[in-house]
């Protein structure tokens, strides 16, 4: 149990040791119940088959719930992008999760990433913009530029903001980013 | 001696002692050299009259430089952020140092900072562009908006993008950063 347990990631060998005799110390029935979940957990959790973001149904909860706006579809590398998203409550639009983000030095091509379904979402539905929120690097610059060329043809595609991250000190951000604040500077309203 | 290093930022008490034996161990001459340059500084160093940057001549190198251009002008809060600004390369326009930020709680109003002559200046010459790059806090957006209003009668005026720095995890990143990166989006050329 102990070894099962140092498998998950940030647990180190006493975490696991700490977890396991816990659970030792548990009435059996509570074990059972914990390992029915992590079954049921790995049997049920699909993706959803619009935006691939994890669900149990065929169809998550942010795809079904009638309130999303459909004009606006932000892409995101993984659902845990969309979580950290969804924890601002600023985006009332719908999501396309792409279960990556092209890398050629780690082998993955745009075929392995859920783009071809995003083109025929777009090309299909009634989308005015489409926001690609990647992670500012190298693989996420490839990535938007990539599916900014596919896209553009059916709709306005935006990218979020690169640039100070609120509450730091202009003093020591690091030059790339304060190069890349600089260049995406916006007229002040 | 140790005292007077430990009054320095960022210098603690086991620091101070290691500046002050090693420069026991230095020859007098030595010490009589750096006894010089720090008074020297002292009475050398003052402010561009045009820019407010630190300078040893009444206009500093910036100003002189007729590589610079004219039109655009950067409004910092003080000479670190124009020393970082300056290291990035990619700014050749001139800069406008206020001397701080606005701030009612520690009692800095518009009138202690370098703002009125920063509108003359904006006023009388050909300025196309004020780029405001202040720290993305409350003081720096009170500034920003306080600013904003008083130049736009005589020119453009932007901000720095805030947003996600660049080499960060979206998922990681605090909400009020993704908010305003999801706000600042820009569309992909």
């Amino acid at each position: 149990m102990i070894d099962q347990f140092e498998r998950l990631p940030g647990i180190g060998p006493r975490t696991a040791q700490r977890l396991a005799l816990h659970l030792l110390r548990q009435p059996e029935e509570q074990i059972h119940s914990f390992a029915d979940a992590l079954l049921a957990a790995r049997s049920q959790v699909g993706q959803c088959q619009t935006c691939f973001h994890l669900s149990a149904e065929p169809t998550c909860e942010i795809c079904r719930n009638p309130e999303r706006s459909i004009g606006m579809l932000c892409v995101v590398a993984d659902s845990r992008d969309l979580l950290a998203l969804e924890r601002t409550r600023e985006y009332a639009g719908r999501y396309h999760v792409l279960g990556g983000l092209i890398s050629p030095m780690d082998g993955i091509g745009p075929e392995m990433l859920q783009i071809s379904n995003l083109v025929k979402r777009v090309a299909a539905d009634e989308i005015n913009e489409v926001i690609l929120a990647l992670t500012p690097s190298v693989e996420g610059d490839t990535t938007s530029l990539y599916l900014a060329r596919l896209l553009k043809p059916f709709t306005e595609v935006s990218r979020i903001a690169y640039g100070l991250p609120v509450g730091s000190e202009l003093e020591y951000a690091d030059d790339v980013t304060l190069s890349r604040a600089l260049e995406g500077r916006r007229a002040v309203e």
